[in-house]
């Protein structure tokens, strides 16, 4: 190896270092996180939460906010299944959140498919989420009308691409932006991480996507002050959990079995050897 | 072979070819399938249409579907876990995939079960959907109050079978009728098809049939003009998955993991010489 | 063996000959079960019906419950994703059932989490269920509030463990009271009896507390007269599901898919040689 090559497989052993040390954080302290998701989801990021550690709790009653909300750990917050009759709670418990210094966490699912979601999403993003993860086209989608709605329209963000879009909306928003893909990419705005870990058959489960922003919001409940890094590592061991899985699935059914199974049985080992986190 | 056995292996030869072939565009094309259904169902549902290769869309709130419903390719609704907040939404979706001529399919799960069930089965039913698909007794409660609201009581449906009921239904209504059962069938009020494929575990596993209506969207979404072959061929695809997964089942939980691994990793010589389609 | 040994053993062996045959008179009878139920949990819940041979029926709207819940055989009540829109209909649907003298289960999922979700179960409370199901904190928090409100502040309960809350809310309320934990406890107020099957895993798997609830309905649609004894046989019958299903289980995730396949194909010899049922 040269001395690039050691630089980088230092700071490579770094990554799996800090990753497991909060996956052990997580599985010690077992945070209470509190998830308002869409009904799709509701089961496997429950069962992702358990697995990783965490003890999950799907509350999205208003009247229950004021006592509740303030005692989780952290919230995730999810408008895959949107409704009129949801937002109120959604806006209150990230109000909440924000109040008694909780991290939250925003899923801005299909945040392009109405006008009525785009503007839930941009009036979640007021409420200042401490991390957003979403695909490509639902950052690219949200950055643009972010930009929008503060500067009018910005021709340029035609073309940007989904690492523009995700710095962009970091930049607007303060908070720190992910991007899931290919390669996972975390922003803070100025610094880009990537997260290579994961198999694409993840993407032929439903609720994957949501499952790893429900694990990011129980990461950050150990880790808040190292929002950005903690949110690749969530990002990393997920992924880590999807390619153990993989070694025994025989189609998407059995690799959804499998990265539970997976998660709920990583060892430092396993993380240590197998994260794949490095700056962009 | 004599004449007639070598016309029907003809026959069912055609069934495999254009049952392929359908599912081969579903997995090409990957058409938007918006799915308004119960809360049961929405996991296996969502992850049935990823195995086939469509995209899922669980989107239900009326101040969406102006934007969202007439951009998608086929419009699911399901009426399981129905209430008064949601119906409006059903219909409103109703009315603007038929607007925009788009497919749309209805399943009225549970249509006896109480008169407000009914008559919002019966109000979705004057919204012109494609297909109608259910098993016997909802096929026989919904035909019977078809044929009763349009002409007042018929006391000789009081006898009749799923077959004839499902023939009635769809001459009243104009939709397409399948009926779930050990043999499938189809019909448009005139042909009727029975599809052979499946096993009977499945009835063990909830919301099956609300995986095979939405799976029946997904290939209407790509073949709109066929639309009595079209569902012959997806209820065939989903029973082959049944039968393929239970080659390895032990119970209905694993049965159904199988039954989504082996949907997504079915291939032209399985499905040619498995389907069991014929008129009856 | 002592005489002792020789009456623990008579009496346990009775105790599997109950157990059996329930679960076979519900695989015959096949009860329908209504179930107003958490989203989290209503795919596990309808599923563990399904395989304990039961018909699952998710319906929660408050139109449909007059012409619904009187037909049923036993009726789930579930506080999981309380709201304000569900509460009524959670009500009327347990008068309906009190009133055609139908059995009811009544599932207090995290009742100190708010002042409005305690309420709600407190109401609840008044409604008579038959059985009442939570874990330690969910009893002990719903045993203080009831004497509370019946009597006024009971310092005495500062210290309670979960078998005298349960045994107290049993008095109070005229309920049989179930409390899961390693050992699952069963209590009509006066005797204690103690179900000892189970694997701790089983609680990193979310919905496993509200499936066992439902299937306590369904064992008690089909032997109401003897609560008591008939839901100590549905927490071992789980139980047992769970500790077949940890055979061969590599995590929570694949212990979920052969626990329901393990209660499906439960028999005779299975359900007699592990039932550990005692009286306490």
């Amino acid at each position: 190896m040269n001395s690039k090559q050691i630089e980088d497989e230092e700071q490579r052993r770094q990554w799996g270092a800090r990753t497991w040390s909060t996956l052990a954080a997580v599985r010690s302290r077992s945070p209470l996180i509190q998830c308002i998701t869409n009904f799709v989801s509701m089961d496997l990021v429950a069962n992702t939460l358990l697995s990783a550690g965490a003890s999950p709790a799907m509350l999205h009653s208003i009247e229950e906010l004021p006592d509740f909300t303030p005692n989780v750990d952290a919230l995730c917050i999810n408008v895959g299944t949107l409704s009129a009759a949801w937002l109120p709670a959604m806006k209150f418990a990230a109000e909440l959140a924000l109040k008694a210094g909780k991290p939250w966490v925003l899923d801005p699912v299909a945040a392009g498919a109405s006008k009525f979601r785009m503007m839930a999403c941009l009036e979640l993003m007021k409420l200042k989420p401490t991390v957003v993860r979403g695909n490509g086209s639902e950052i690219i989608a949200l950055s643009k009308a972010s930009t929008e709605s503060s500067m009018g329209v910005d021709s340029s963000h035609e073309s940007t691409d989904a690492v523009e879009a995700a710095k962009s909306l970091a930049q607007t928003s303060g908070a720190i932006v992910a991007v899931s893909g290919a390669v996972d990419i975390v922003t803070d705005g100025k610094q880009v991480i990537g997260a290579h870990n994961g198999v694409a058959m993840m993407q032929k489960i439903t609720a994957t996507g949501c499952s790893v922003t429900a694990l990011i919001a129980a990461f950050l409940a150990v880790d808040q002050l190292h929002a950005l890094e903690t949110t690749a590592s969530a990002l990393s061991i997920f992924g880590i959990a999807g390619e153990m899985g993989m070694e025994t699935a025989k189609g998407p059914a059995s690799l959804r079995t499998h990265l539970i199974d997976s998660l709920y049985g990583l060892d430092e080992a396993a993380v240590i050897s197998r994260v794949k986190i490095a700056s962009l």
